[in-house]
């Protein structure tokens, strides 16, 4: 059972899955794109993730596509590829025409998919945590959207790789932080658990919003608000919550131990929840 | 003699050039790329669309690419196309690799062209000017490396056509002007020139340096320097800069008339000069 790519209706190997040099996908990274993962044979928040595709479309005015035929596309490539821990990445373009920076009317949106074993997190950082350097959020402002505008993204967990860290928090310029390259950010401080509140500048990510009604469910406090470098390094636990990252403990940043630079019990319990809920097929 | 594209060092139609699906430039917009014009068969300004591109490349860190093999293939392209009047479309990306944020060693960037009859300006913009809204500018924070991350710059220019106008200008939320969305933008107040200065929030753009060095030695007092909107508002006259914009009037900003709500004196005297320099083959 091999990757497979999906390319607009059609199933083949990823390496023969192409798209016209004129997608604008591909010239003004005007796409859009969710990555989903399975647990045991069952996709973990379907419907909340084609929720985000549909938002994200909507946001952007791509000419629609129906919900159901997208559903199904990638419930069929998952059937067809067997494999009971995948990862789907769908990517939809607003579609192909000559150059132009002005949306040429009546576009029809590409899609694209890709499904392969998911790449688990190297077991040390889960049980050890792992580390983060902080650097300035340079992204454009509707990281809202899940769009493919991810350079940035690209260039800072490169930069905290070669720092020898595991990834990089962005920062804004005034200093709050707001998320990691490709996760949101939690942080525990007396027994409050704090992550940025859902603007324009953080994703509203998936996995963000299960970790709350998680905590809500064990009667954690609670609090989604603005917080700076200084609540950062003074937290008491930090962690990283994504679909593939699901809840990863970051027990140092910038040089700086959080806490006593141990996975926090917090963080712990939190992750045993999510991985309970993922096993279980998403039902709370 | 049809239009062409290029991709990675063989010519074919259009239509039949095609990128992998996981190149870097479709996931992340990690790619790079250069718009050059001819004019009666002569490229205009080459060697620094090249200086530009091998910048981008440069401070993206990507794996370097002969010049002399881009220009090799630049000029060839043009030849085959046989167009006297030509816009050659350069992107090279990054790489190709299974997505991944950090950055996989050893990719080899992907080089793909279009040629095309340049789409000229329409003669009554030229001739009684463009309009325009102003925008706050939401885009990244390296605005100065020409990449492919274009989505805001596309949204952009659709809410200036939406808005029954020709383009639209990026102001930070500071309330300084930078530029339009595929253009530098330049004032004419009491005299003098005035152009927003190099940094990492505008294009430096090729025919923006050729129209300060034109009005240096047409004795224009010149100058570099951050201005707000109500600069913008109050302005003499204003103008558009850009490789197929090449020097265009602007006449009315967000409603208000600039000037007298006609061409001025110096954008005419400069756009004169500006196509002198360009039929003569790229000569100061």
């Amino acid at each position: 059972m091999p990757d497979l790519a999906y390319v607009n209706g059609k199933i083949m190997p990823i390496e023969k899955a192409v798209v016209p040099i004129e997608d604008r996908g591909y010239q003004f990274g005007d796409g859009v794109y969710e990555f989903i993962a399975s647990y045991e044979g069952h996709l973990f928040m379907l419907e909340e993730h084609l929720d985000r595709l549909e938002r994200s479309m909507r946001e952007l005015a791509f000419d629609p596509i129906s919900r159901a035929d997208i559903r199904k596309a990638v419930l069929n490539l998952f059937n067809r590829s067997g494999y009971q821990r995948a990862g789907i990445y769908i990517q939809i373009s607003r579609g192909v025409a000559p150059r132009n920076h002005a949306i040429t009317p009546g576009m029809t949106p590409q899609i694209i998919m890709t499904i392969r074993p998911v790449k688990e997190m190297p077991e040390t950082l889960r049980k050890n945590g792992a580390t983060a350097i902080t650097v300035e959020d340079t992204r454009w402002c509707r990281c809202d959207i899940k769009t493919v505008q991810l350079l940035a993204n690209s260039l800072a967990k490169q930069k905290s790789l070669d720092a020898g860290c595991d990834d990089a928090i962005f920062v804004s310029s005034q200093g709050i932080v707001r998320e990691g390259t490709s996760s949101n950010l939690f942080i525990v401080s007396g027994g409050r658990l704090v992550t940025h509140p859902l603007t324009n500048n953080i994703l509203p990510g998936i996995t963000r919003m299960v970790v709350l009604d998680i905590s809500r469910d064990a009667g954690l406090d609670v609090e989604e608000t603005f917080f700076g470098t200084d609540a950062l390094y003074g937290a008491d636990e930090v962690f990283l919550t994504g679909t593939v990252t699901e809840l990863l403990p970051i027990v140092r940043i910038d040089g700086k131990s959080i806490g006593d630079g141990k996975v926090g019990q917090t963080t712990r319990r939190l992750y045993d929840l999510l991985r309970k809920q993922a096993l279980a097929g998403g039902a709370a």
